[in-house]
């Protein structure tokens, strides 16, 4: 049984208003992978969040409204596809500090999954949005892991100023908002 | 905010049990996943059911209770990953049914996307259940395509004897519930 959800407006709660934080890079990843699967050029999506239904109210017959459930972790990373016969796979955060991304913003089991991916001969990368400075960065896995590691002893966050050594400015544009299939382009092809 | 759901017993609910008819399989796909993930022979995940969340109540500061939401279109497959390489991505269903398939089980959206991943260098196929039967297929996602195609002038399902011509048998096992990459090495390897 399936609602149309948009004929009822959401309501706003300070969940809604705190999980908006992520949207805009989250829109434009979106409207971005629209144009490529709309093109033929790559066929990526974001994973819907894992929710744990516990109650299913039937006031109608049409609308199977939920009443109870939970937000669950995610086992793996927010984005996954193909691309030029290649398996890719990222996540995608916002942060609004200027200096550097604090890497609590990643599960360790995100990064994992990541690493297995790359050892398996798919693409794999984080995409990191400085929102106050307005830069997207792309970063590849094995740097993820370097920096996620070294965590463990030292310092908890990646600086702005290894995205600028290490990644890569993803360019931004109306039509492909946020064009980061370019910068795969480069590195791994 | 992350709540654990299993501390709190599940309600039956109307709902519940008429989804619980495609847990079987999912089980015994995600069981088997799960050996490939932990021999680091595949990472192949089942994507969470889309589910629209409208209102968000915090009873404790602890959990964040969805107490309306409602479920939406999936917008492609159940399941994508990667296997030696490759991106691989497919759907599963469940049939009581003993001679054949019923095809609107499958959404018309799914059986394009899966489309697309062929045609795009990725293996895509759907997984069938024969319940009644205990025979579970591979079906390649071309075949599936020639089957939803010839449904708009006639038959409106899968013959259980085009299966056995055209499909794969997937065997069935203690380890690994459902080997369907042994099925996968075979014909696209």
């Amino acid at each position: 049984m399936v609602n149309y959800p948009l004929k009822r407006p959401p309501q706003a709660t300070h969940l809604s208003s705190v999980s908006n934080r992520g949207m805009d890079l989250e829109n434009a990843i979106n409207q971005t992978n629209e144009h490529y699967v709309d093109n033929g050029i790559a066929y990526i999506y974001k994973k819907p969040i894992p929710i744990q239904v516990v109650k299913v109210d039937y006031e109608r017959r049409s609308a199977a409204k939920i009443s109870e459930a939970y937000y669950k972790i995610p086992s793996t990373t927010d984005y996954n596809g193909i691309y030029r016969g290649r398996y890719i796979d990222f996540e995608a955060k916002e942060t609004q500090n200027k200096t550097s991304f604090p890497l609590k913003n990643i599960h360790e089991h995100q990064v994992k999954h990541l690493d297995h991916i790359t050892k398996a001969g798919g693409i794999g990368f984080i995409i990191v949005a400085f929102t106050k400075l307005d830069k997207v960065f792309l970063l590849d896995s094995n740097h993820v892991s370097f920096f996620y590691d070294r965590a463990k002893d030292g310092r908890k966050s990646i600086e702005l100023s290894d995205f600028e050594a290490l990644g890569h400015l993803i360019p931004e544009g109306y039509v492909k908002r946020l064009d980061y299939l370019k910068i795969v382009d480069k590195i791994y092809f």
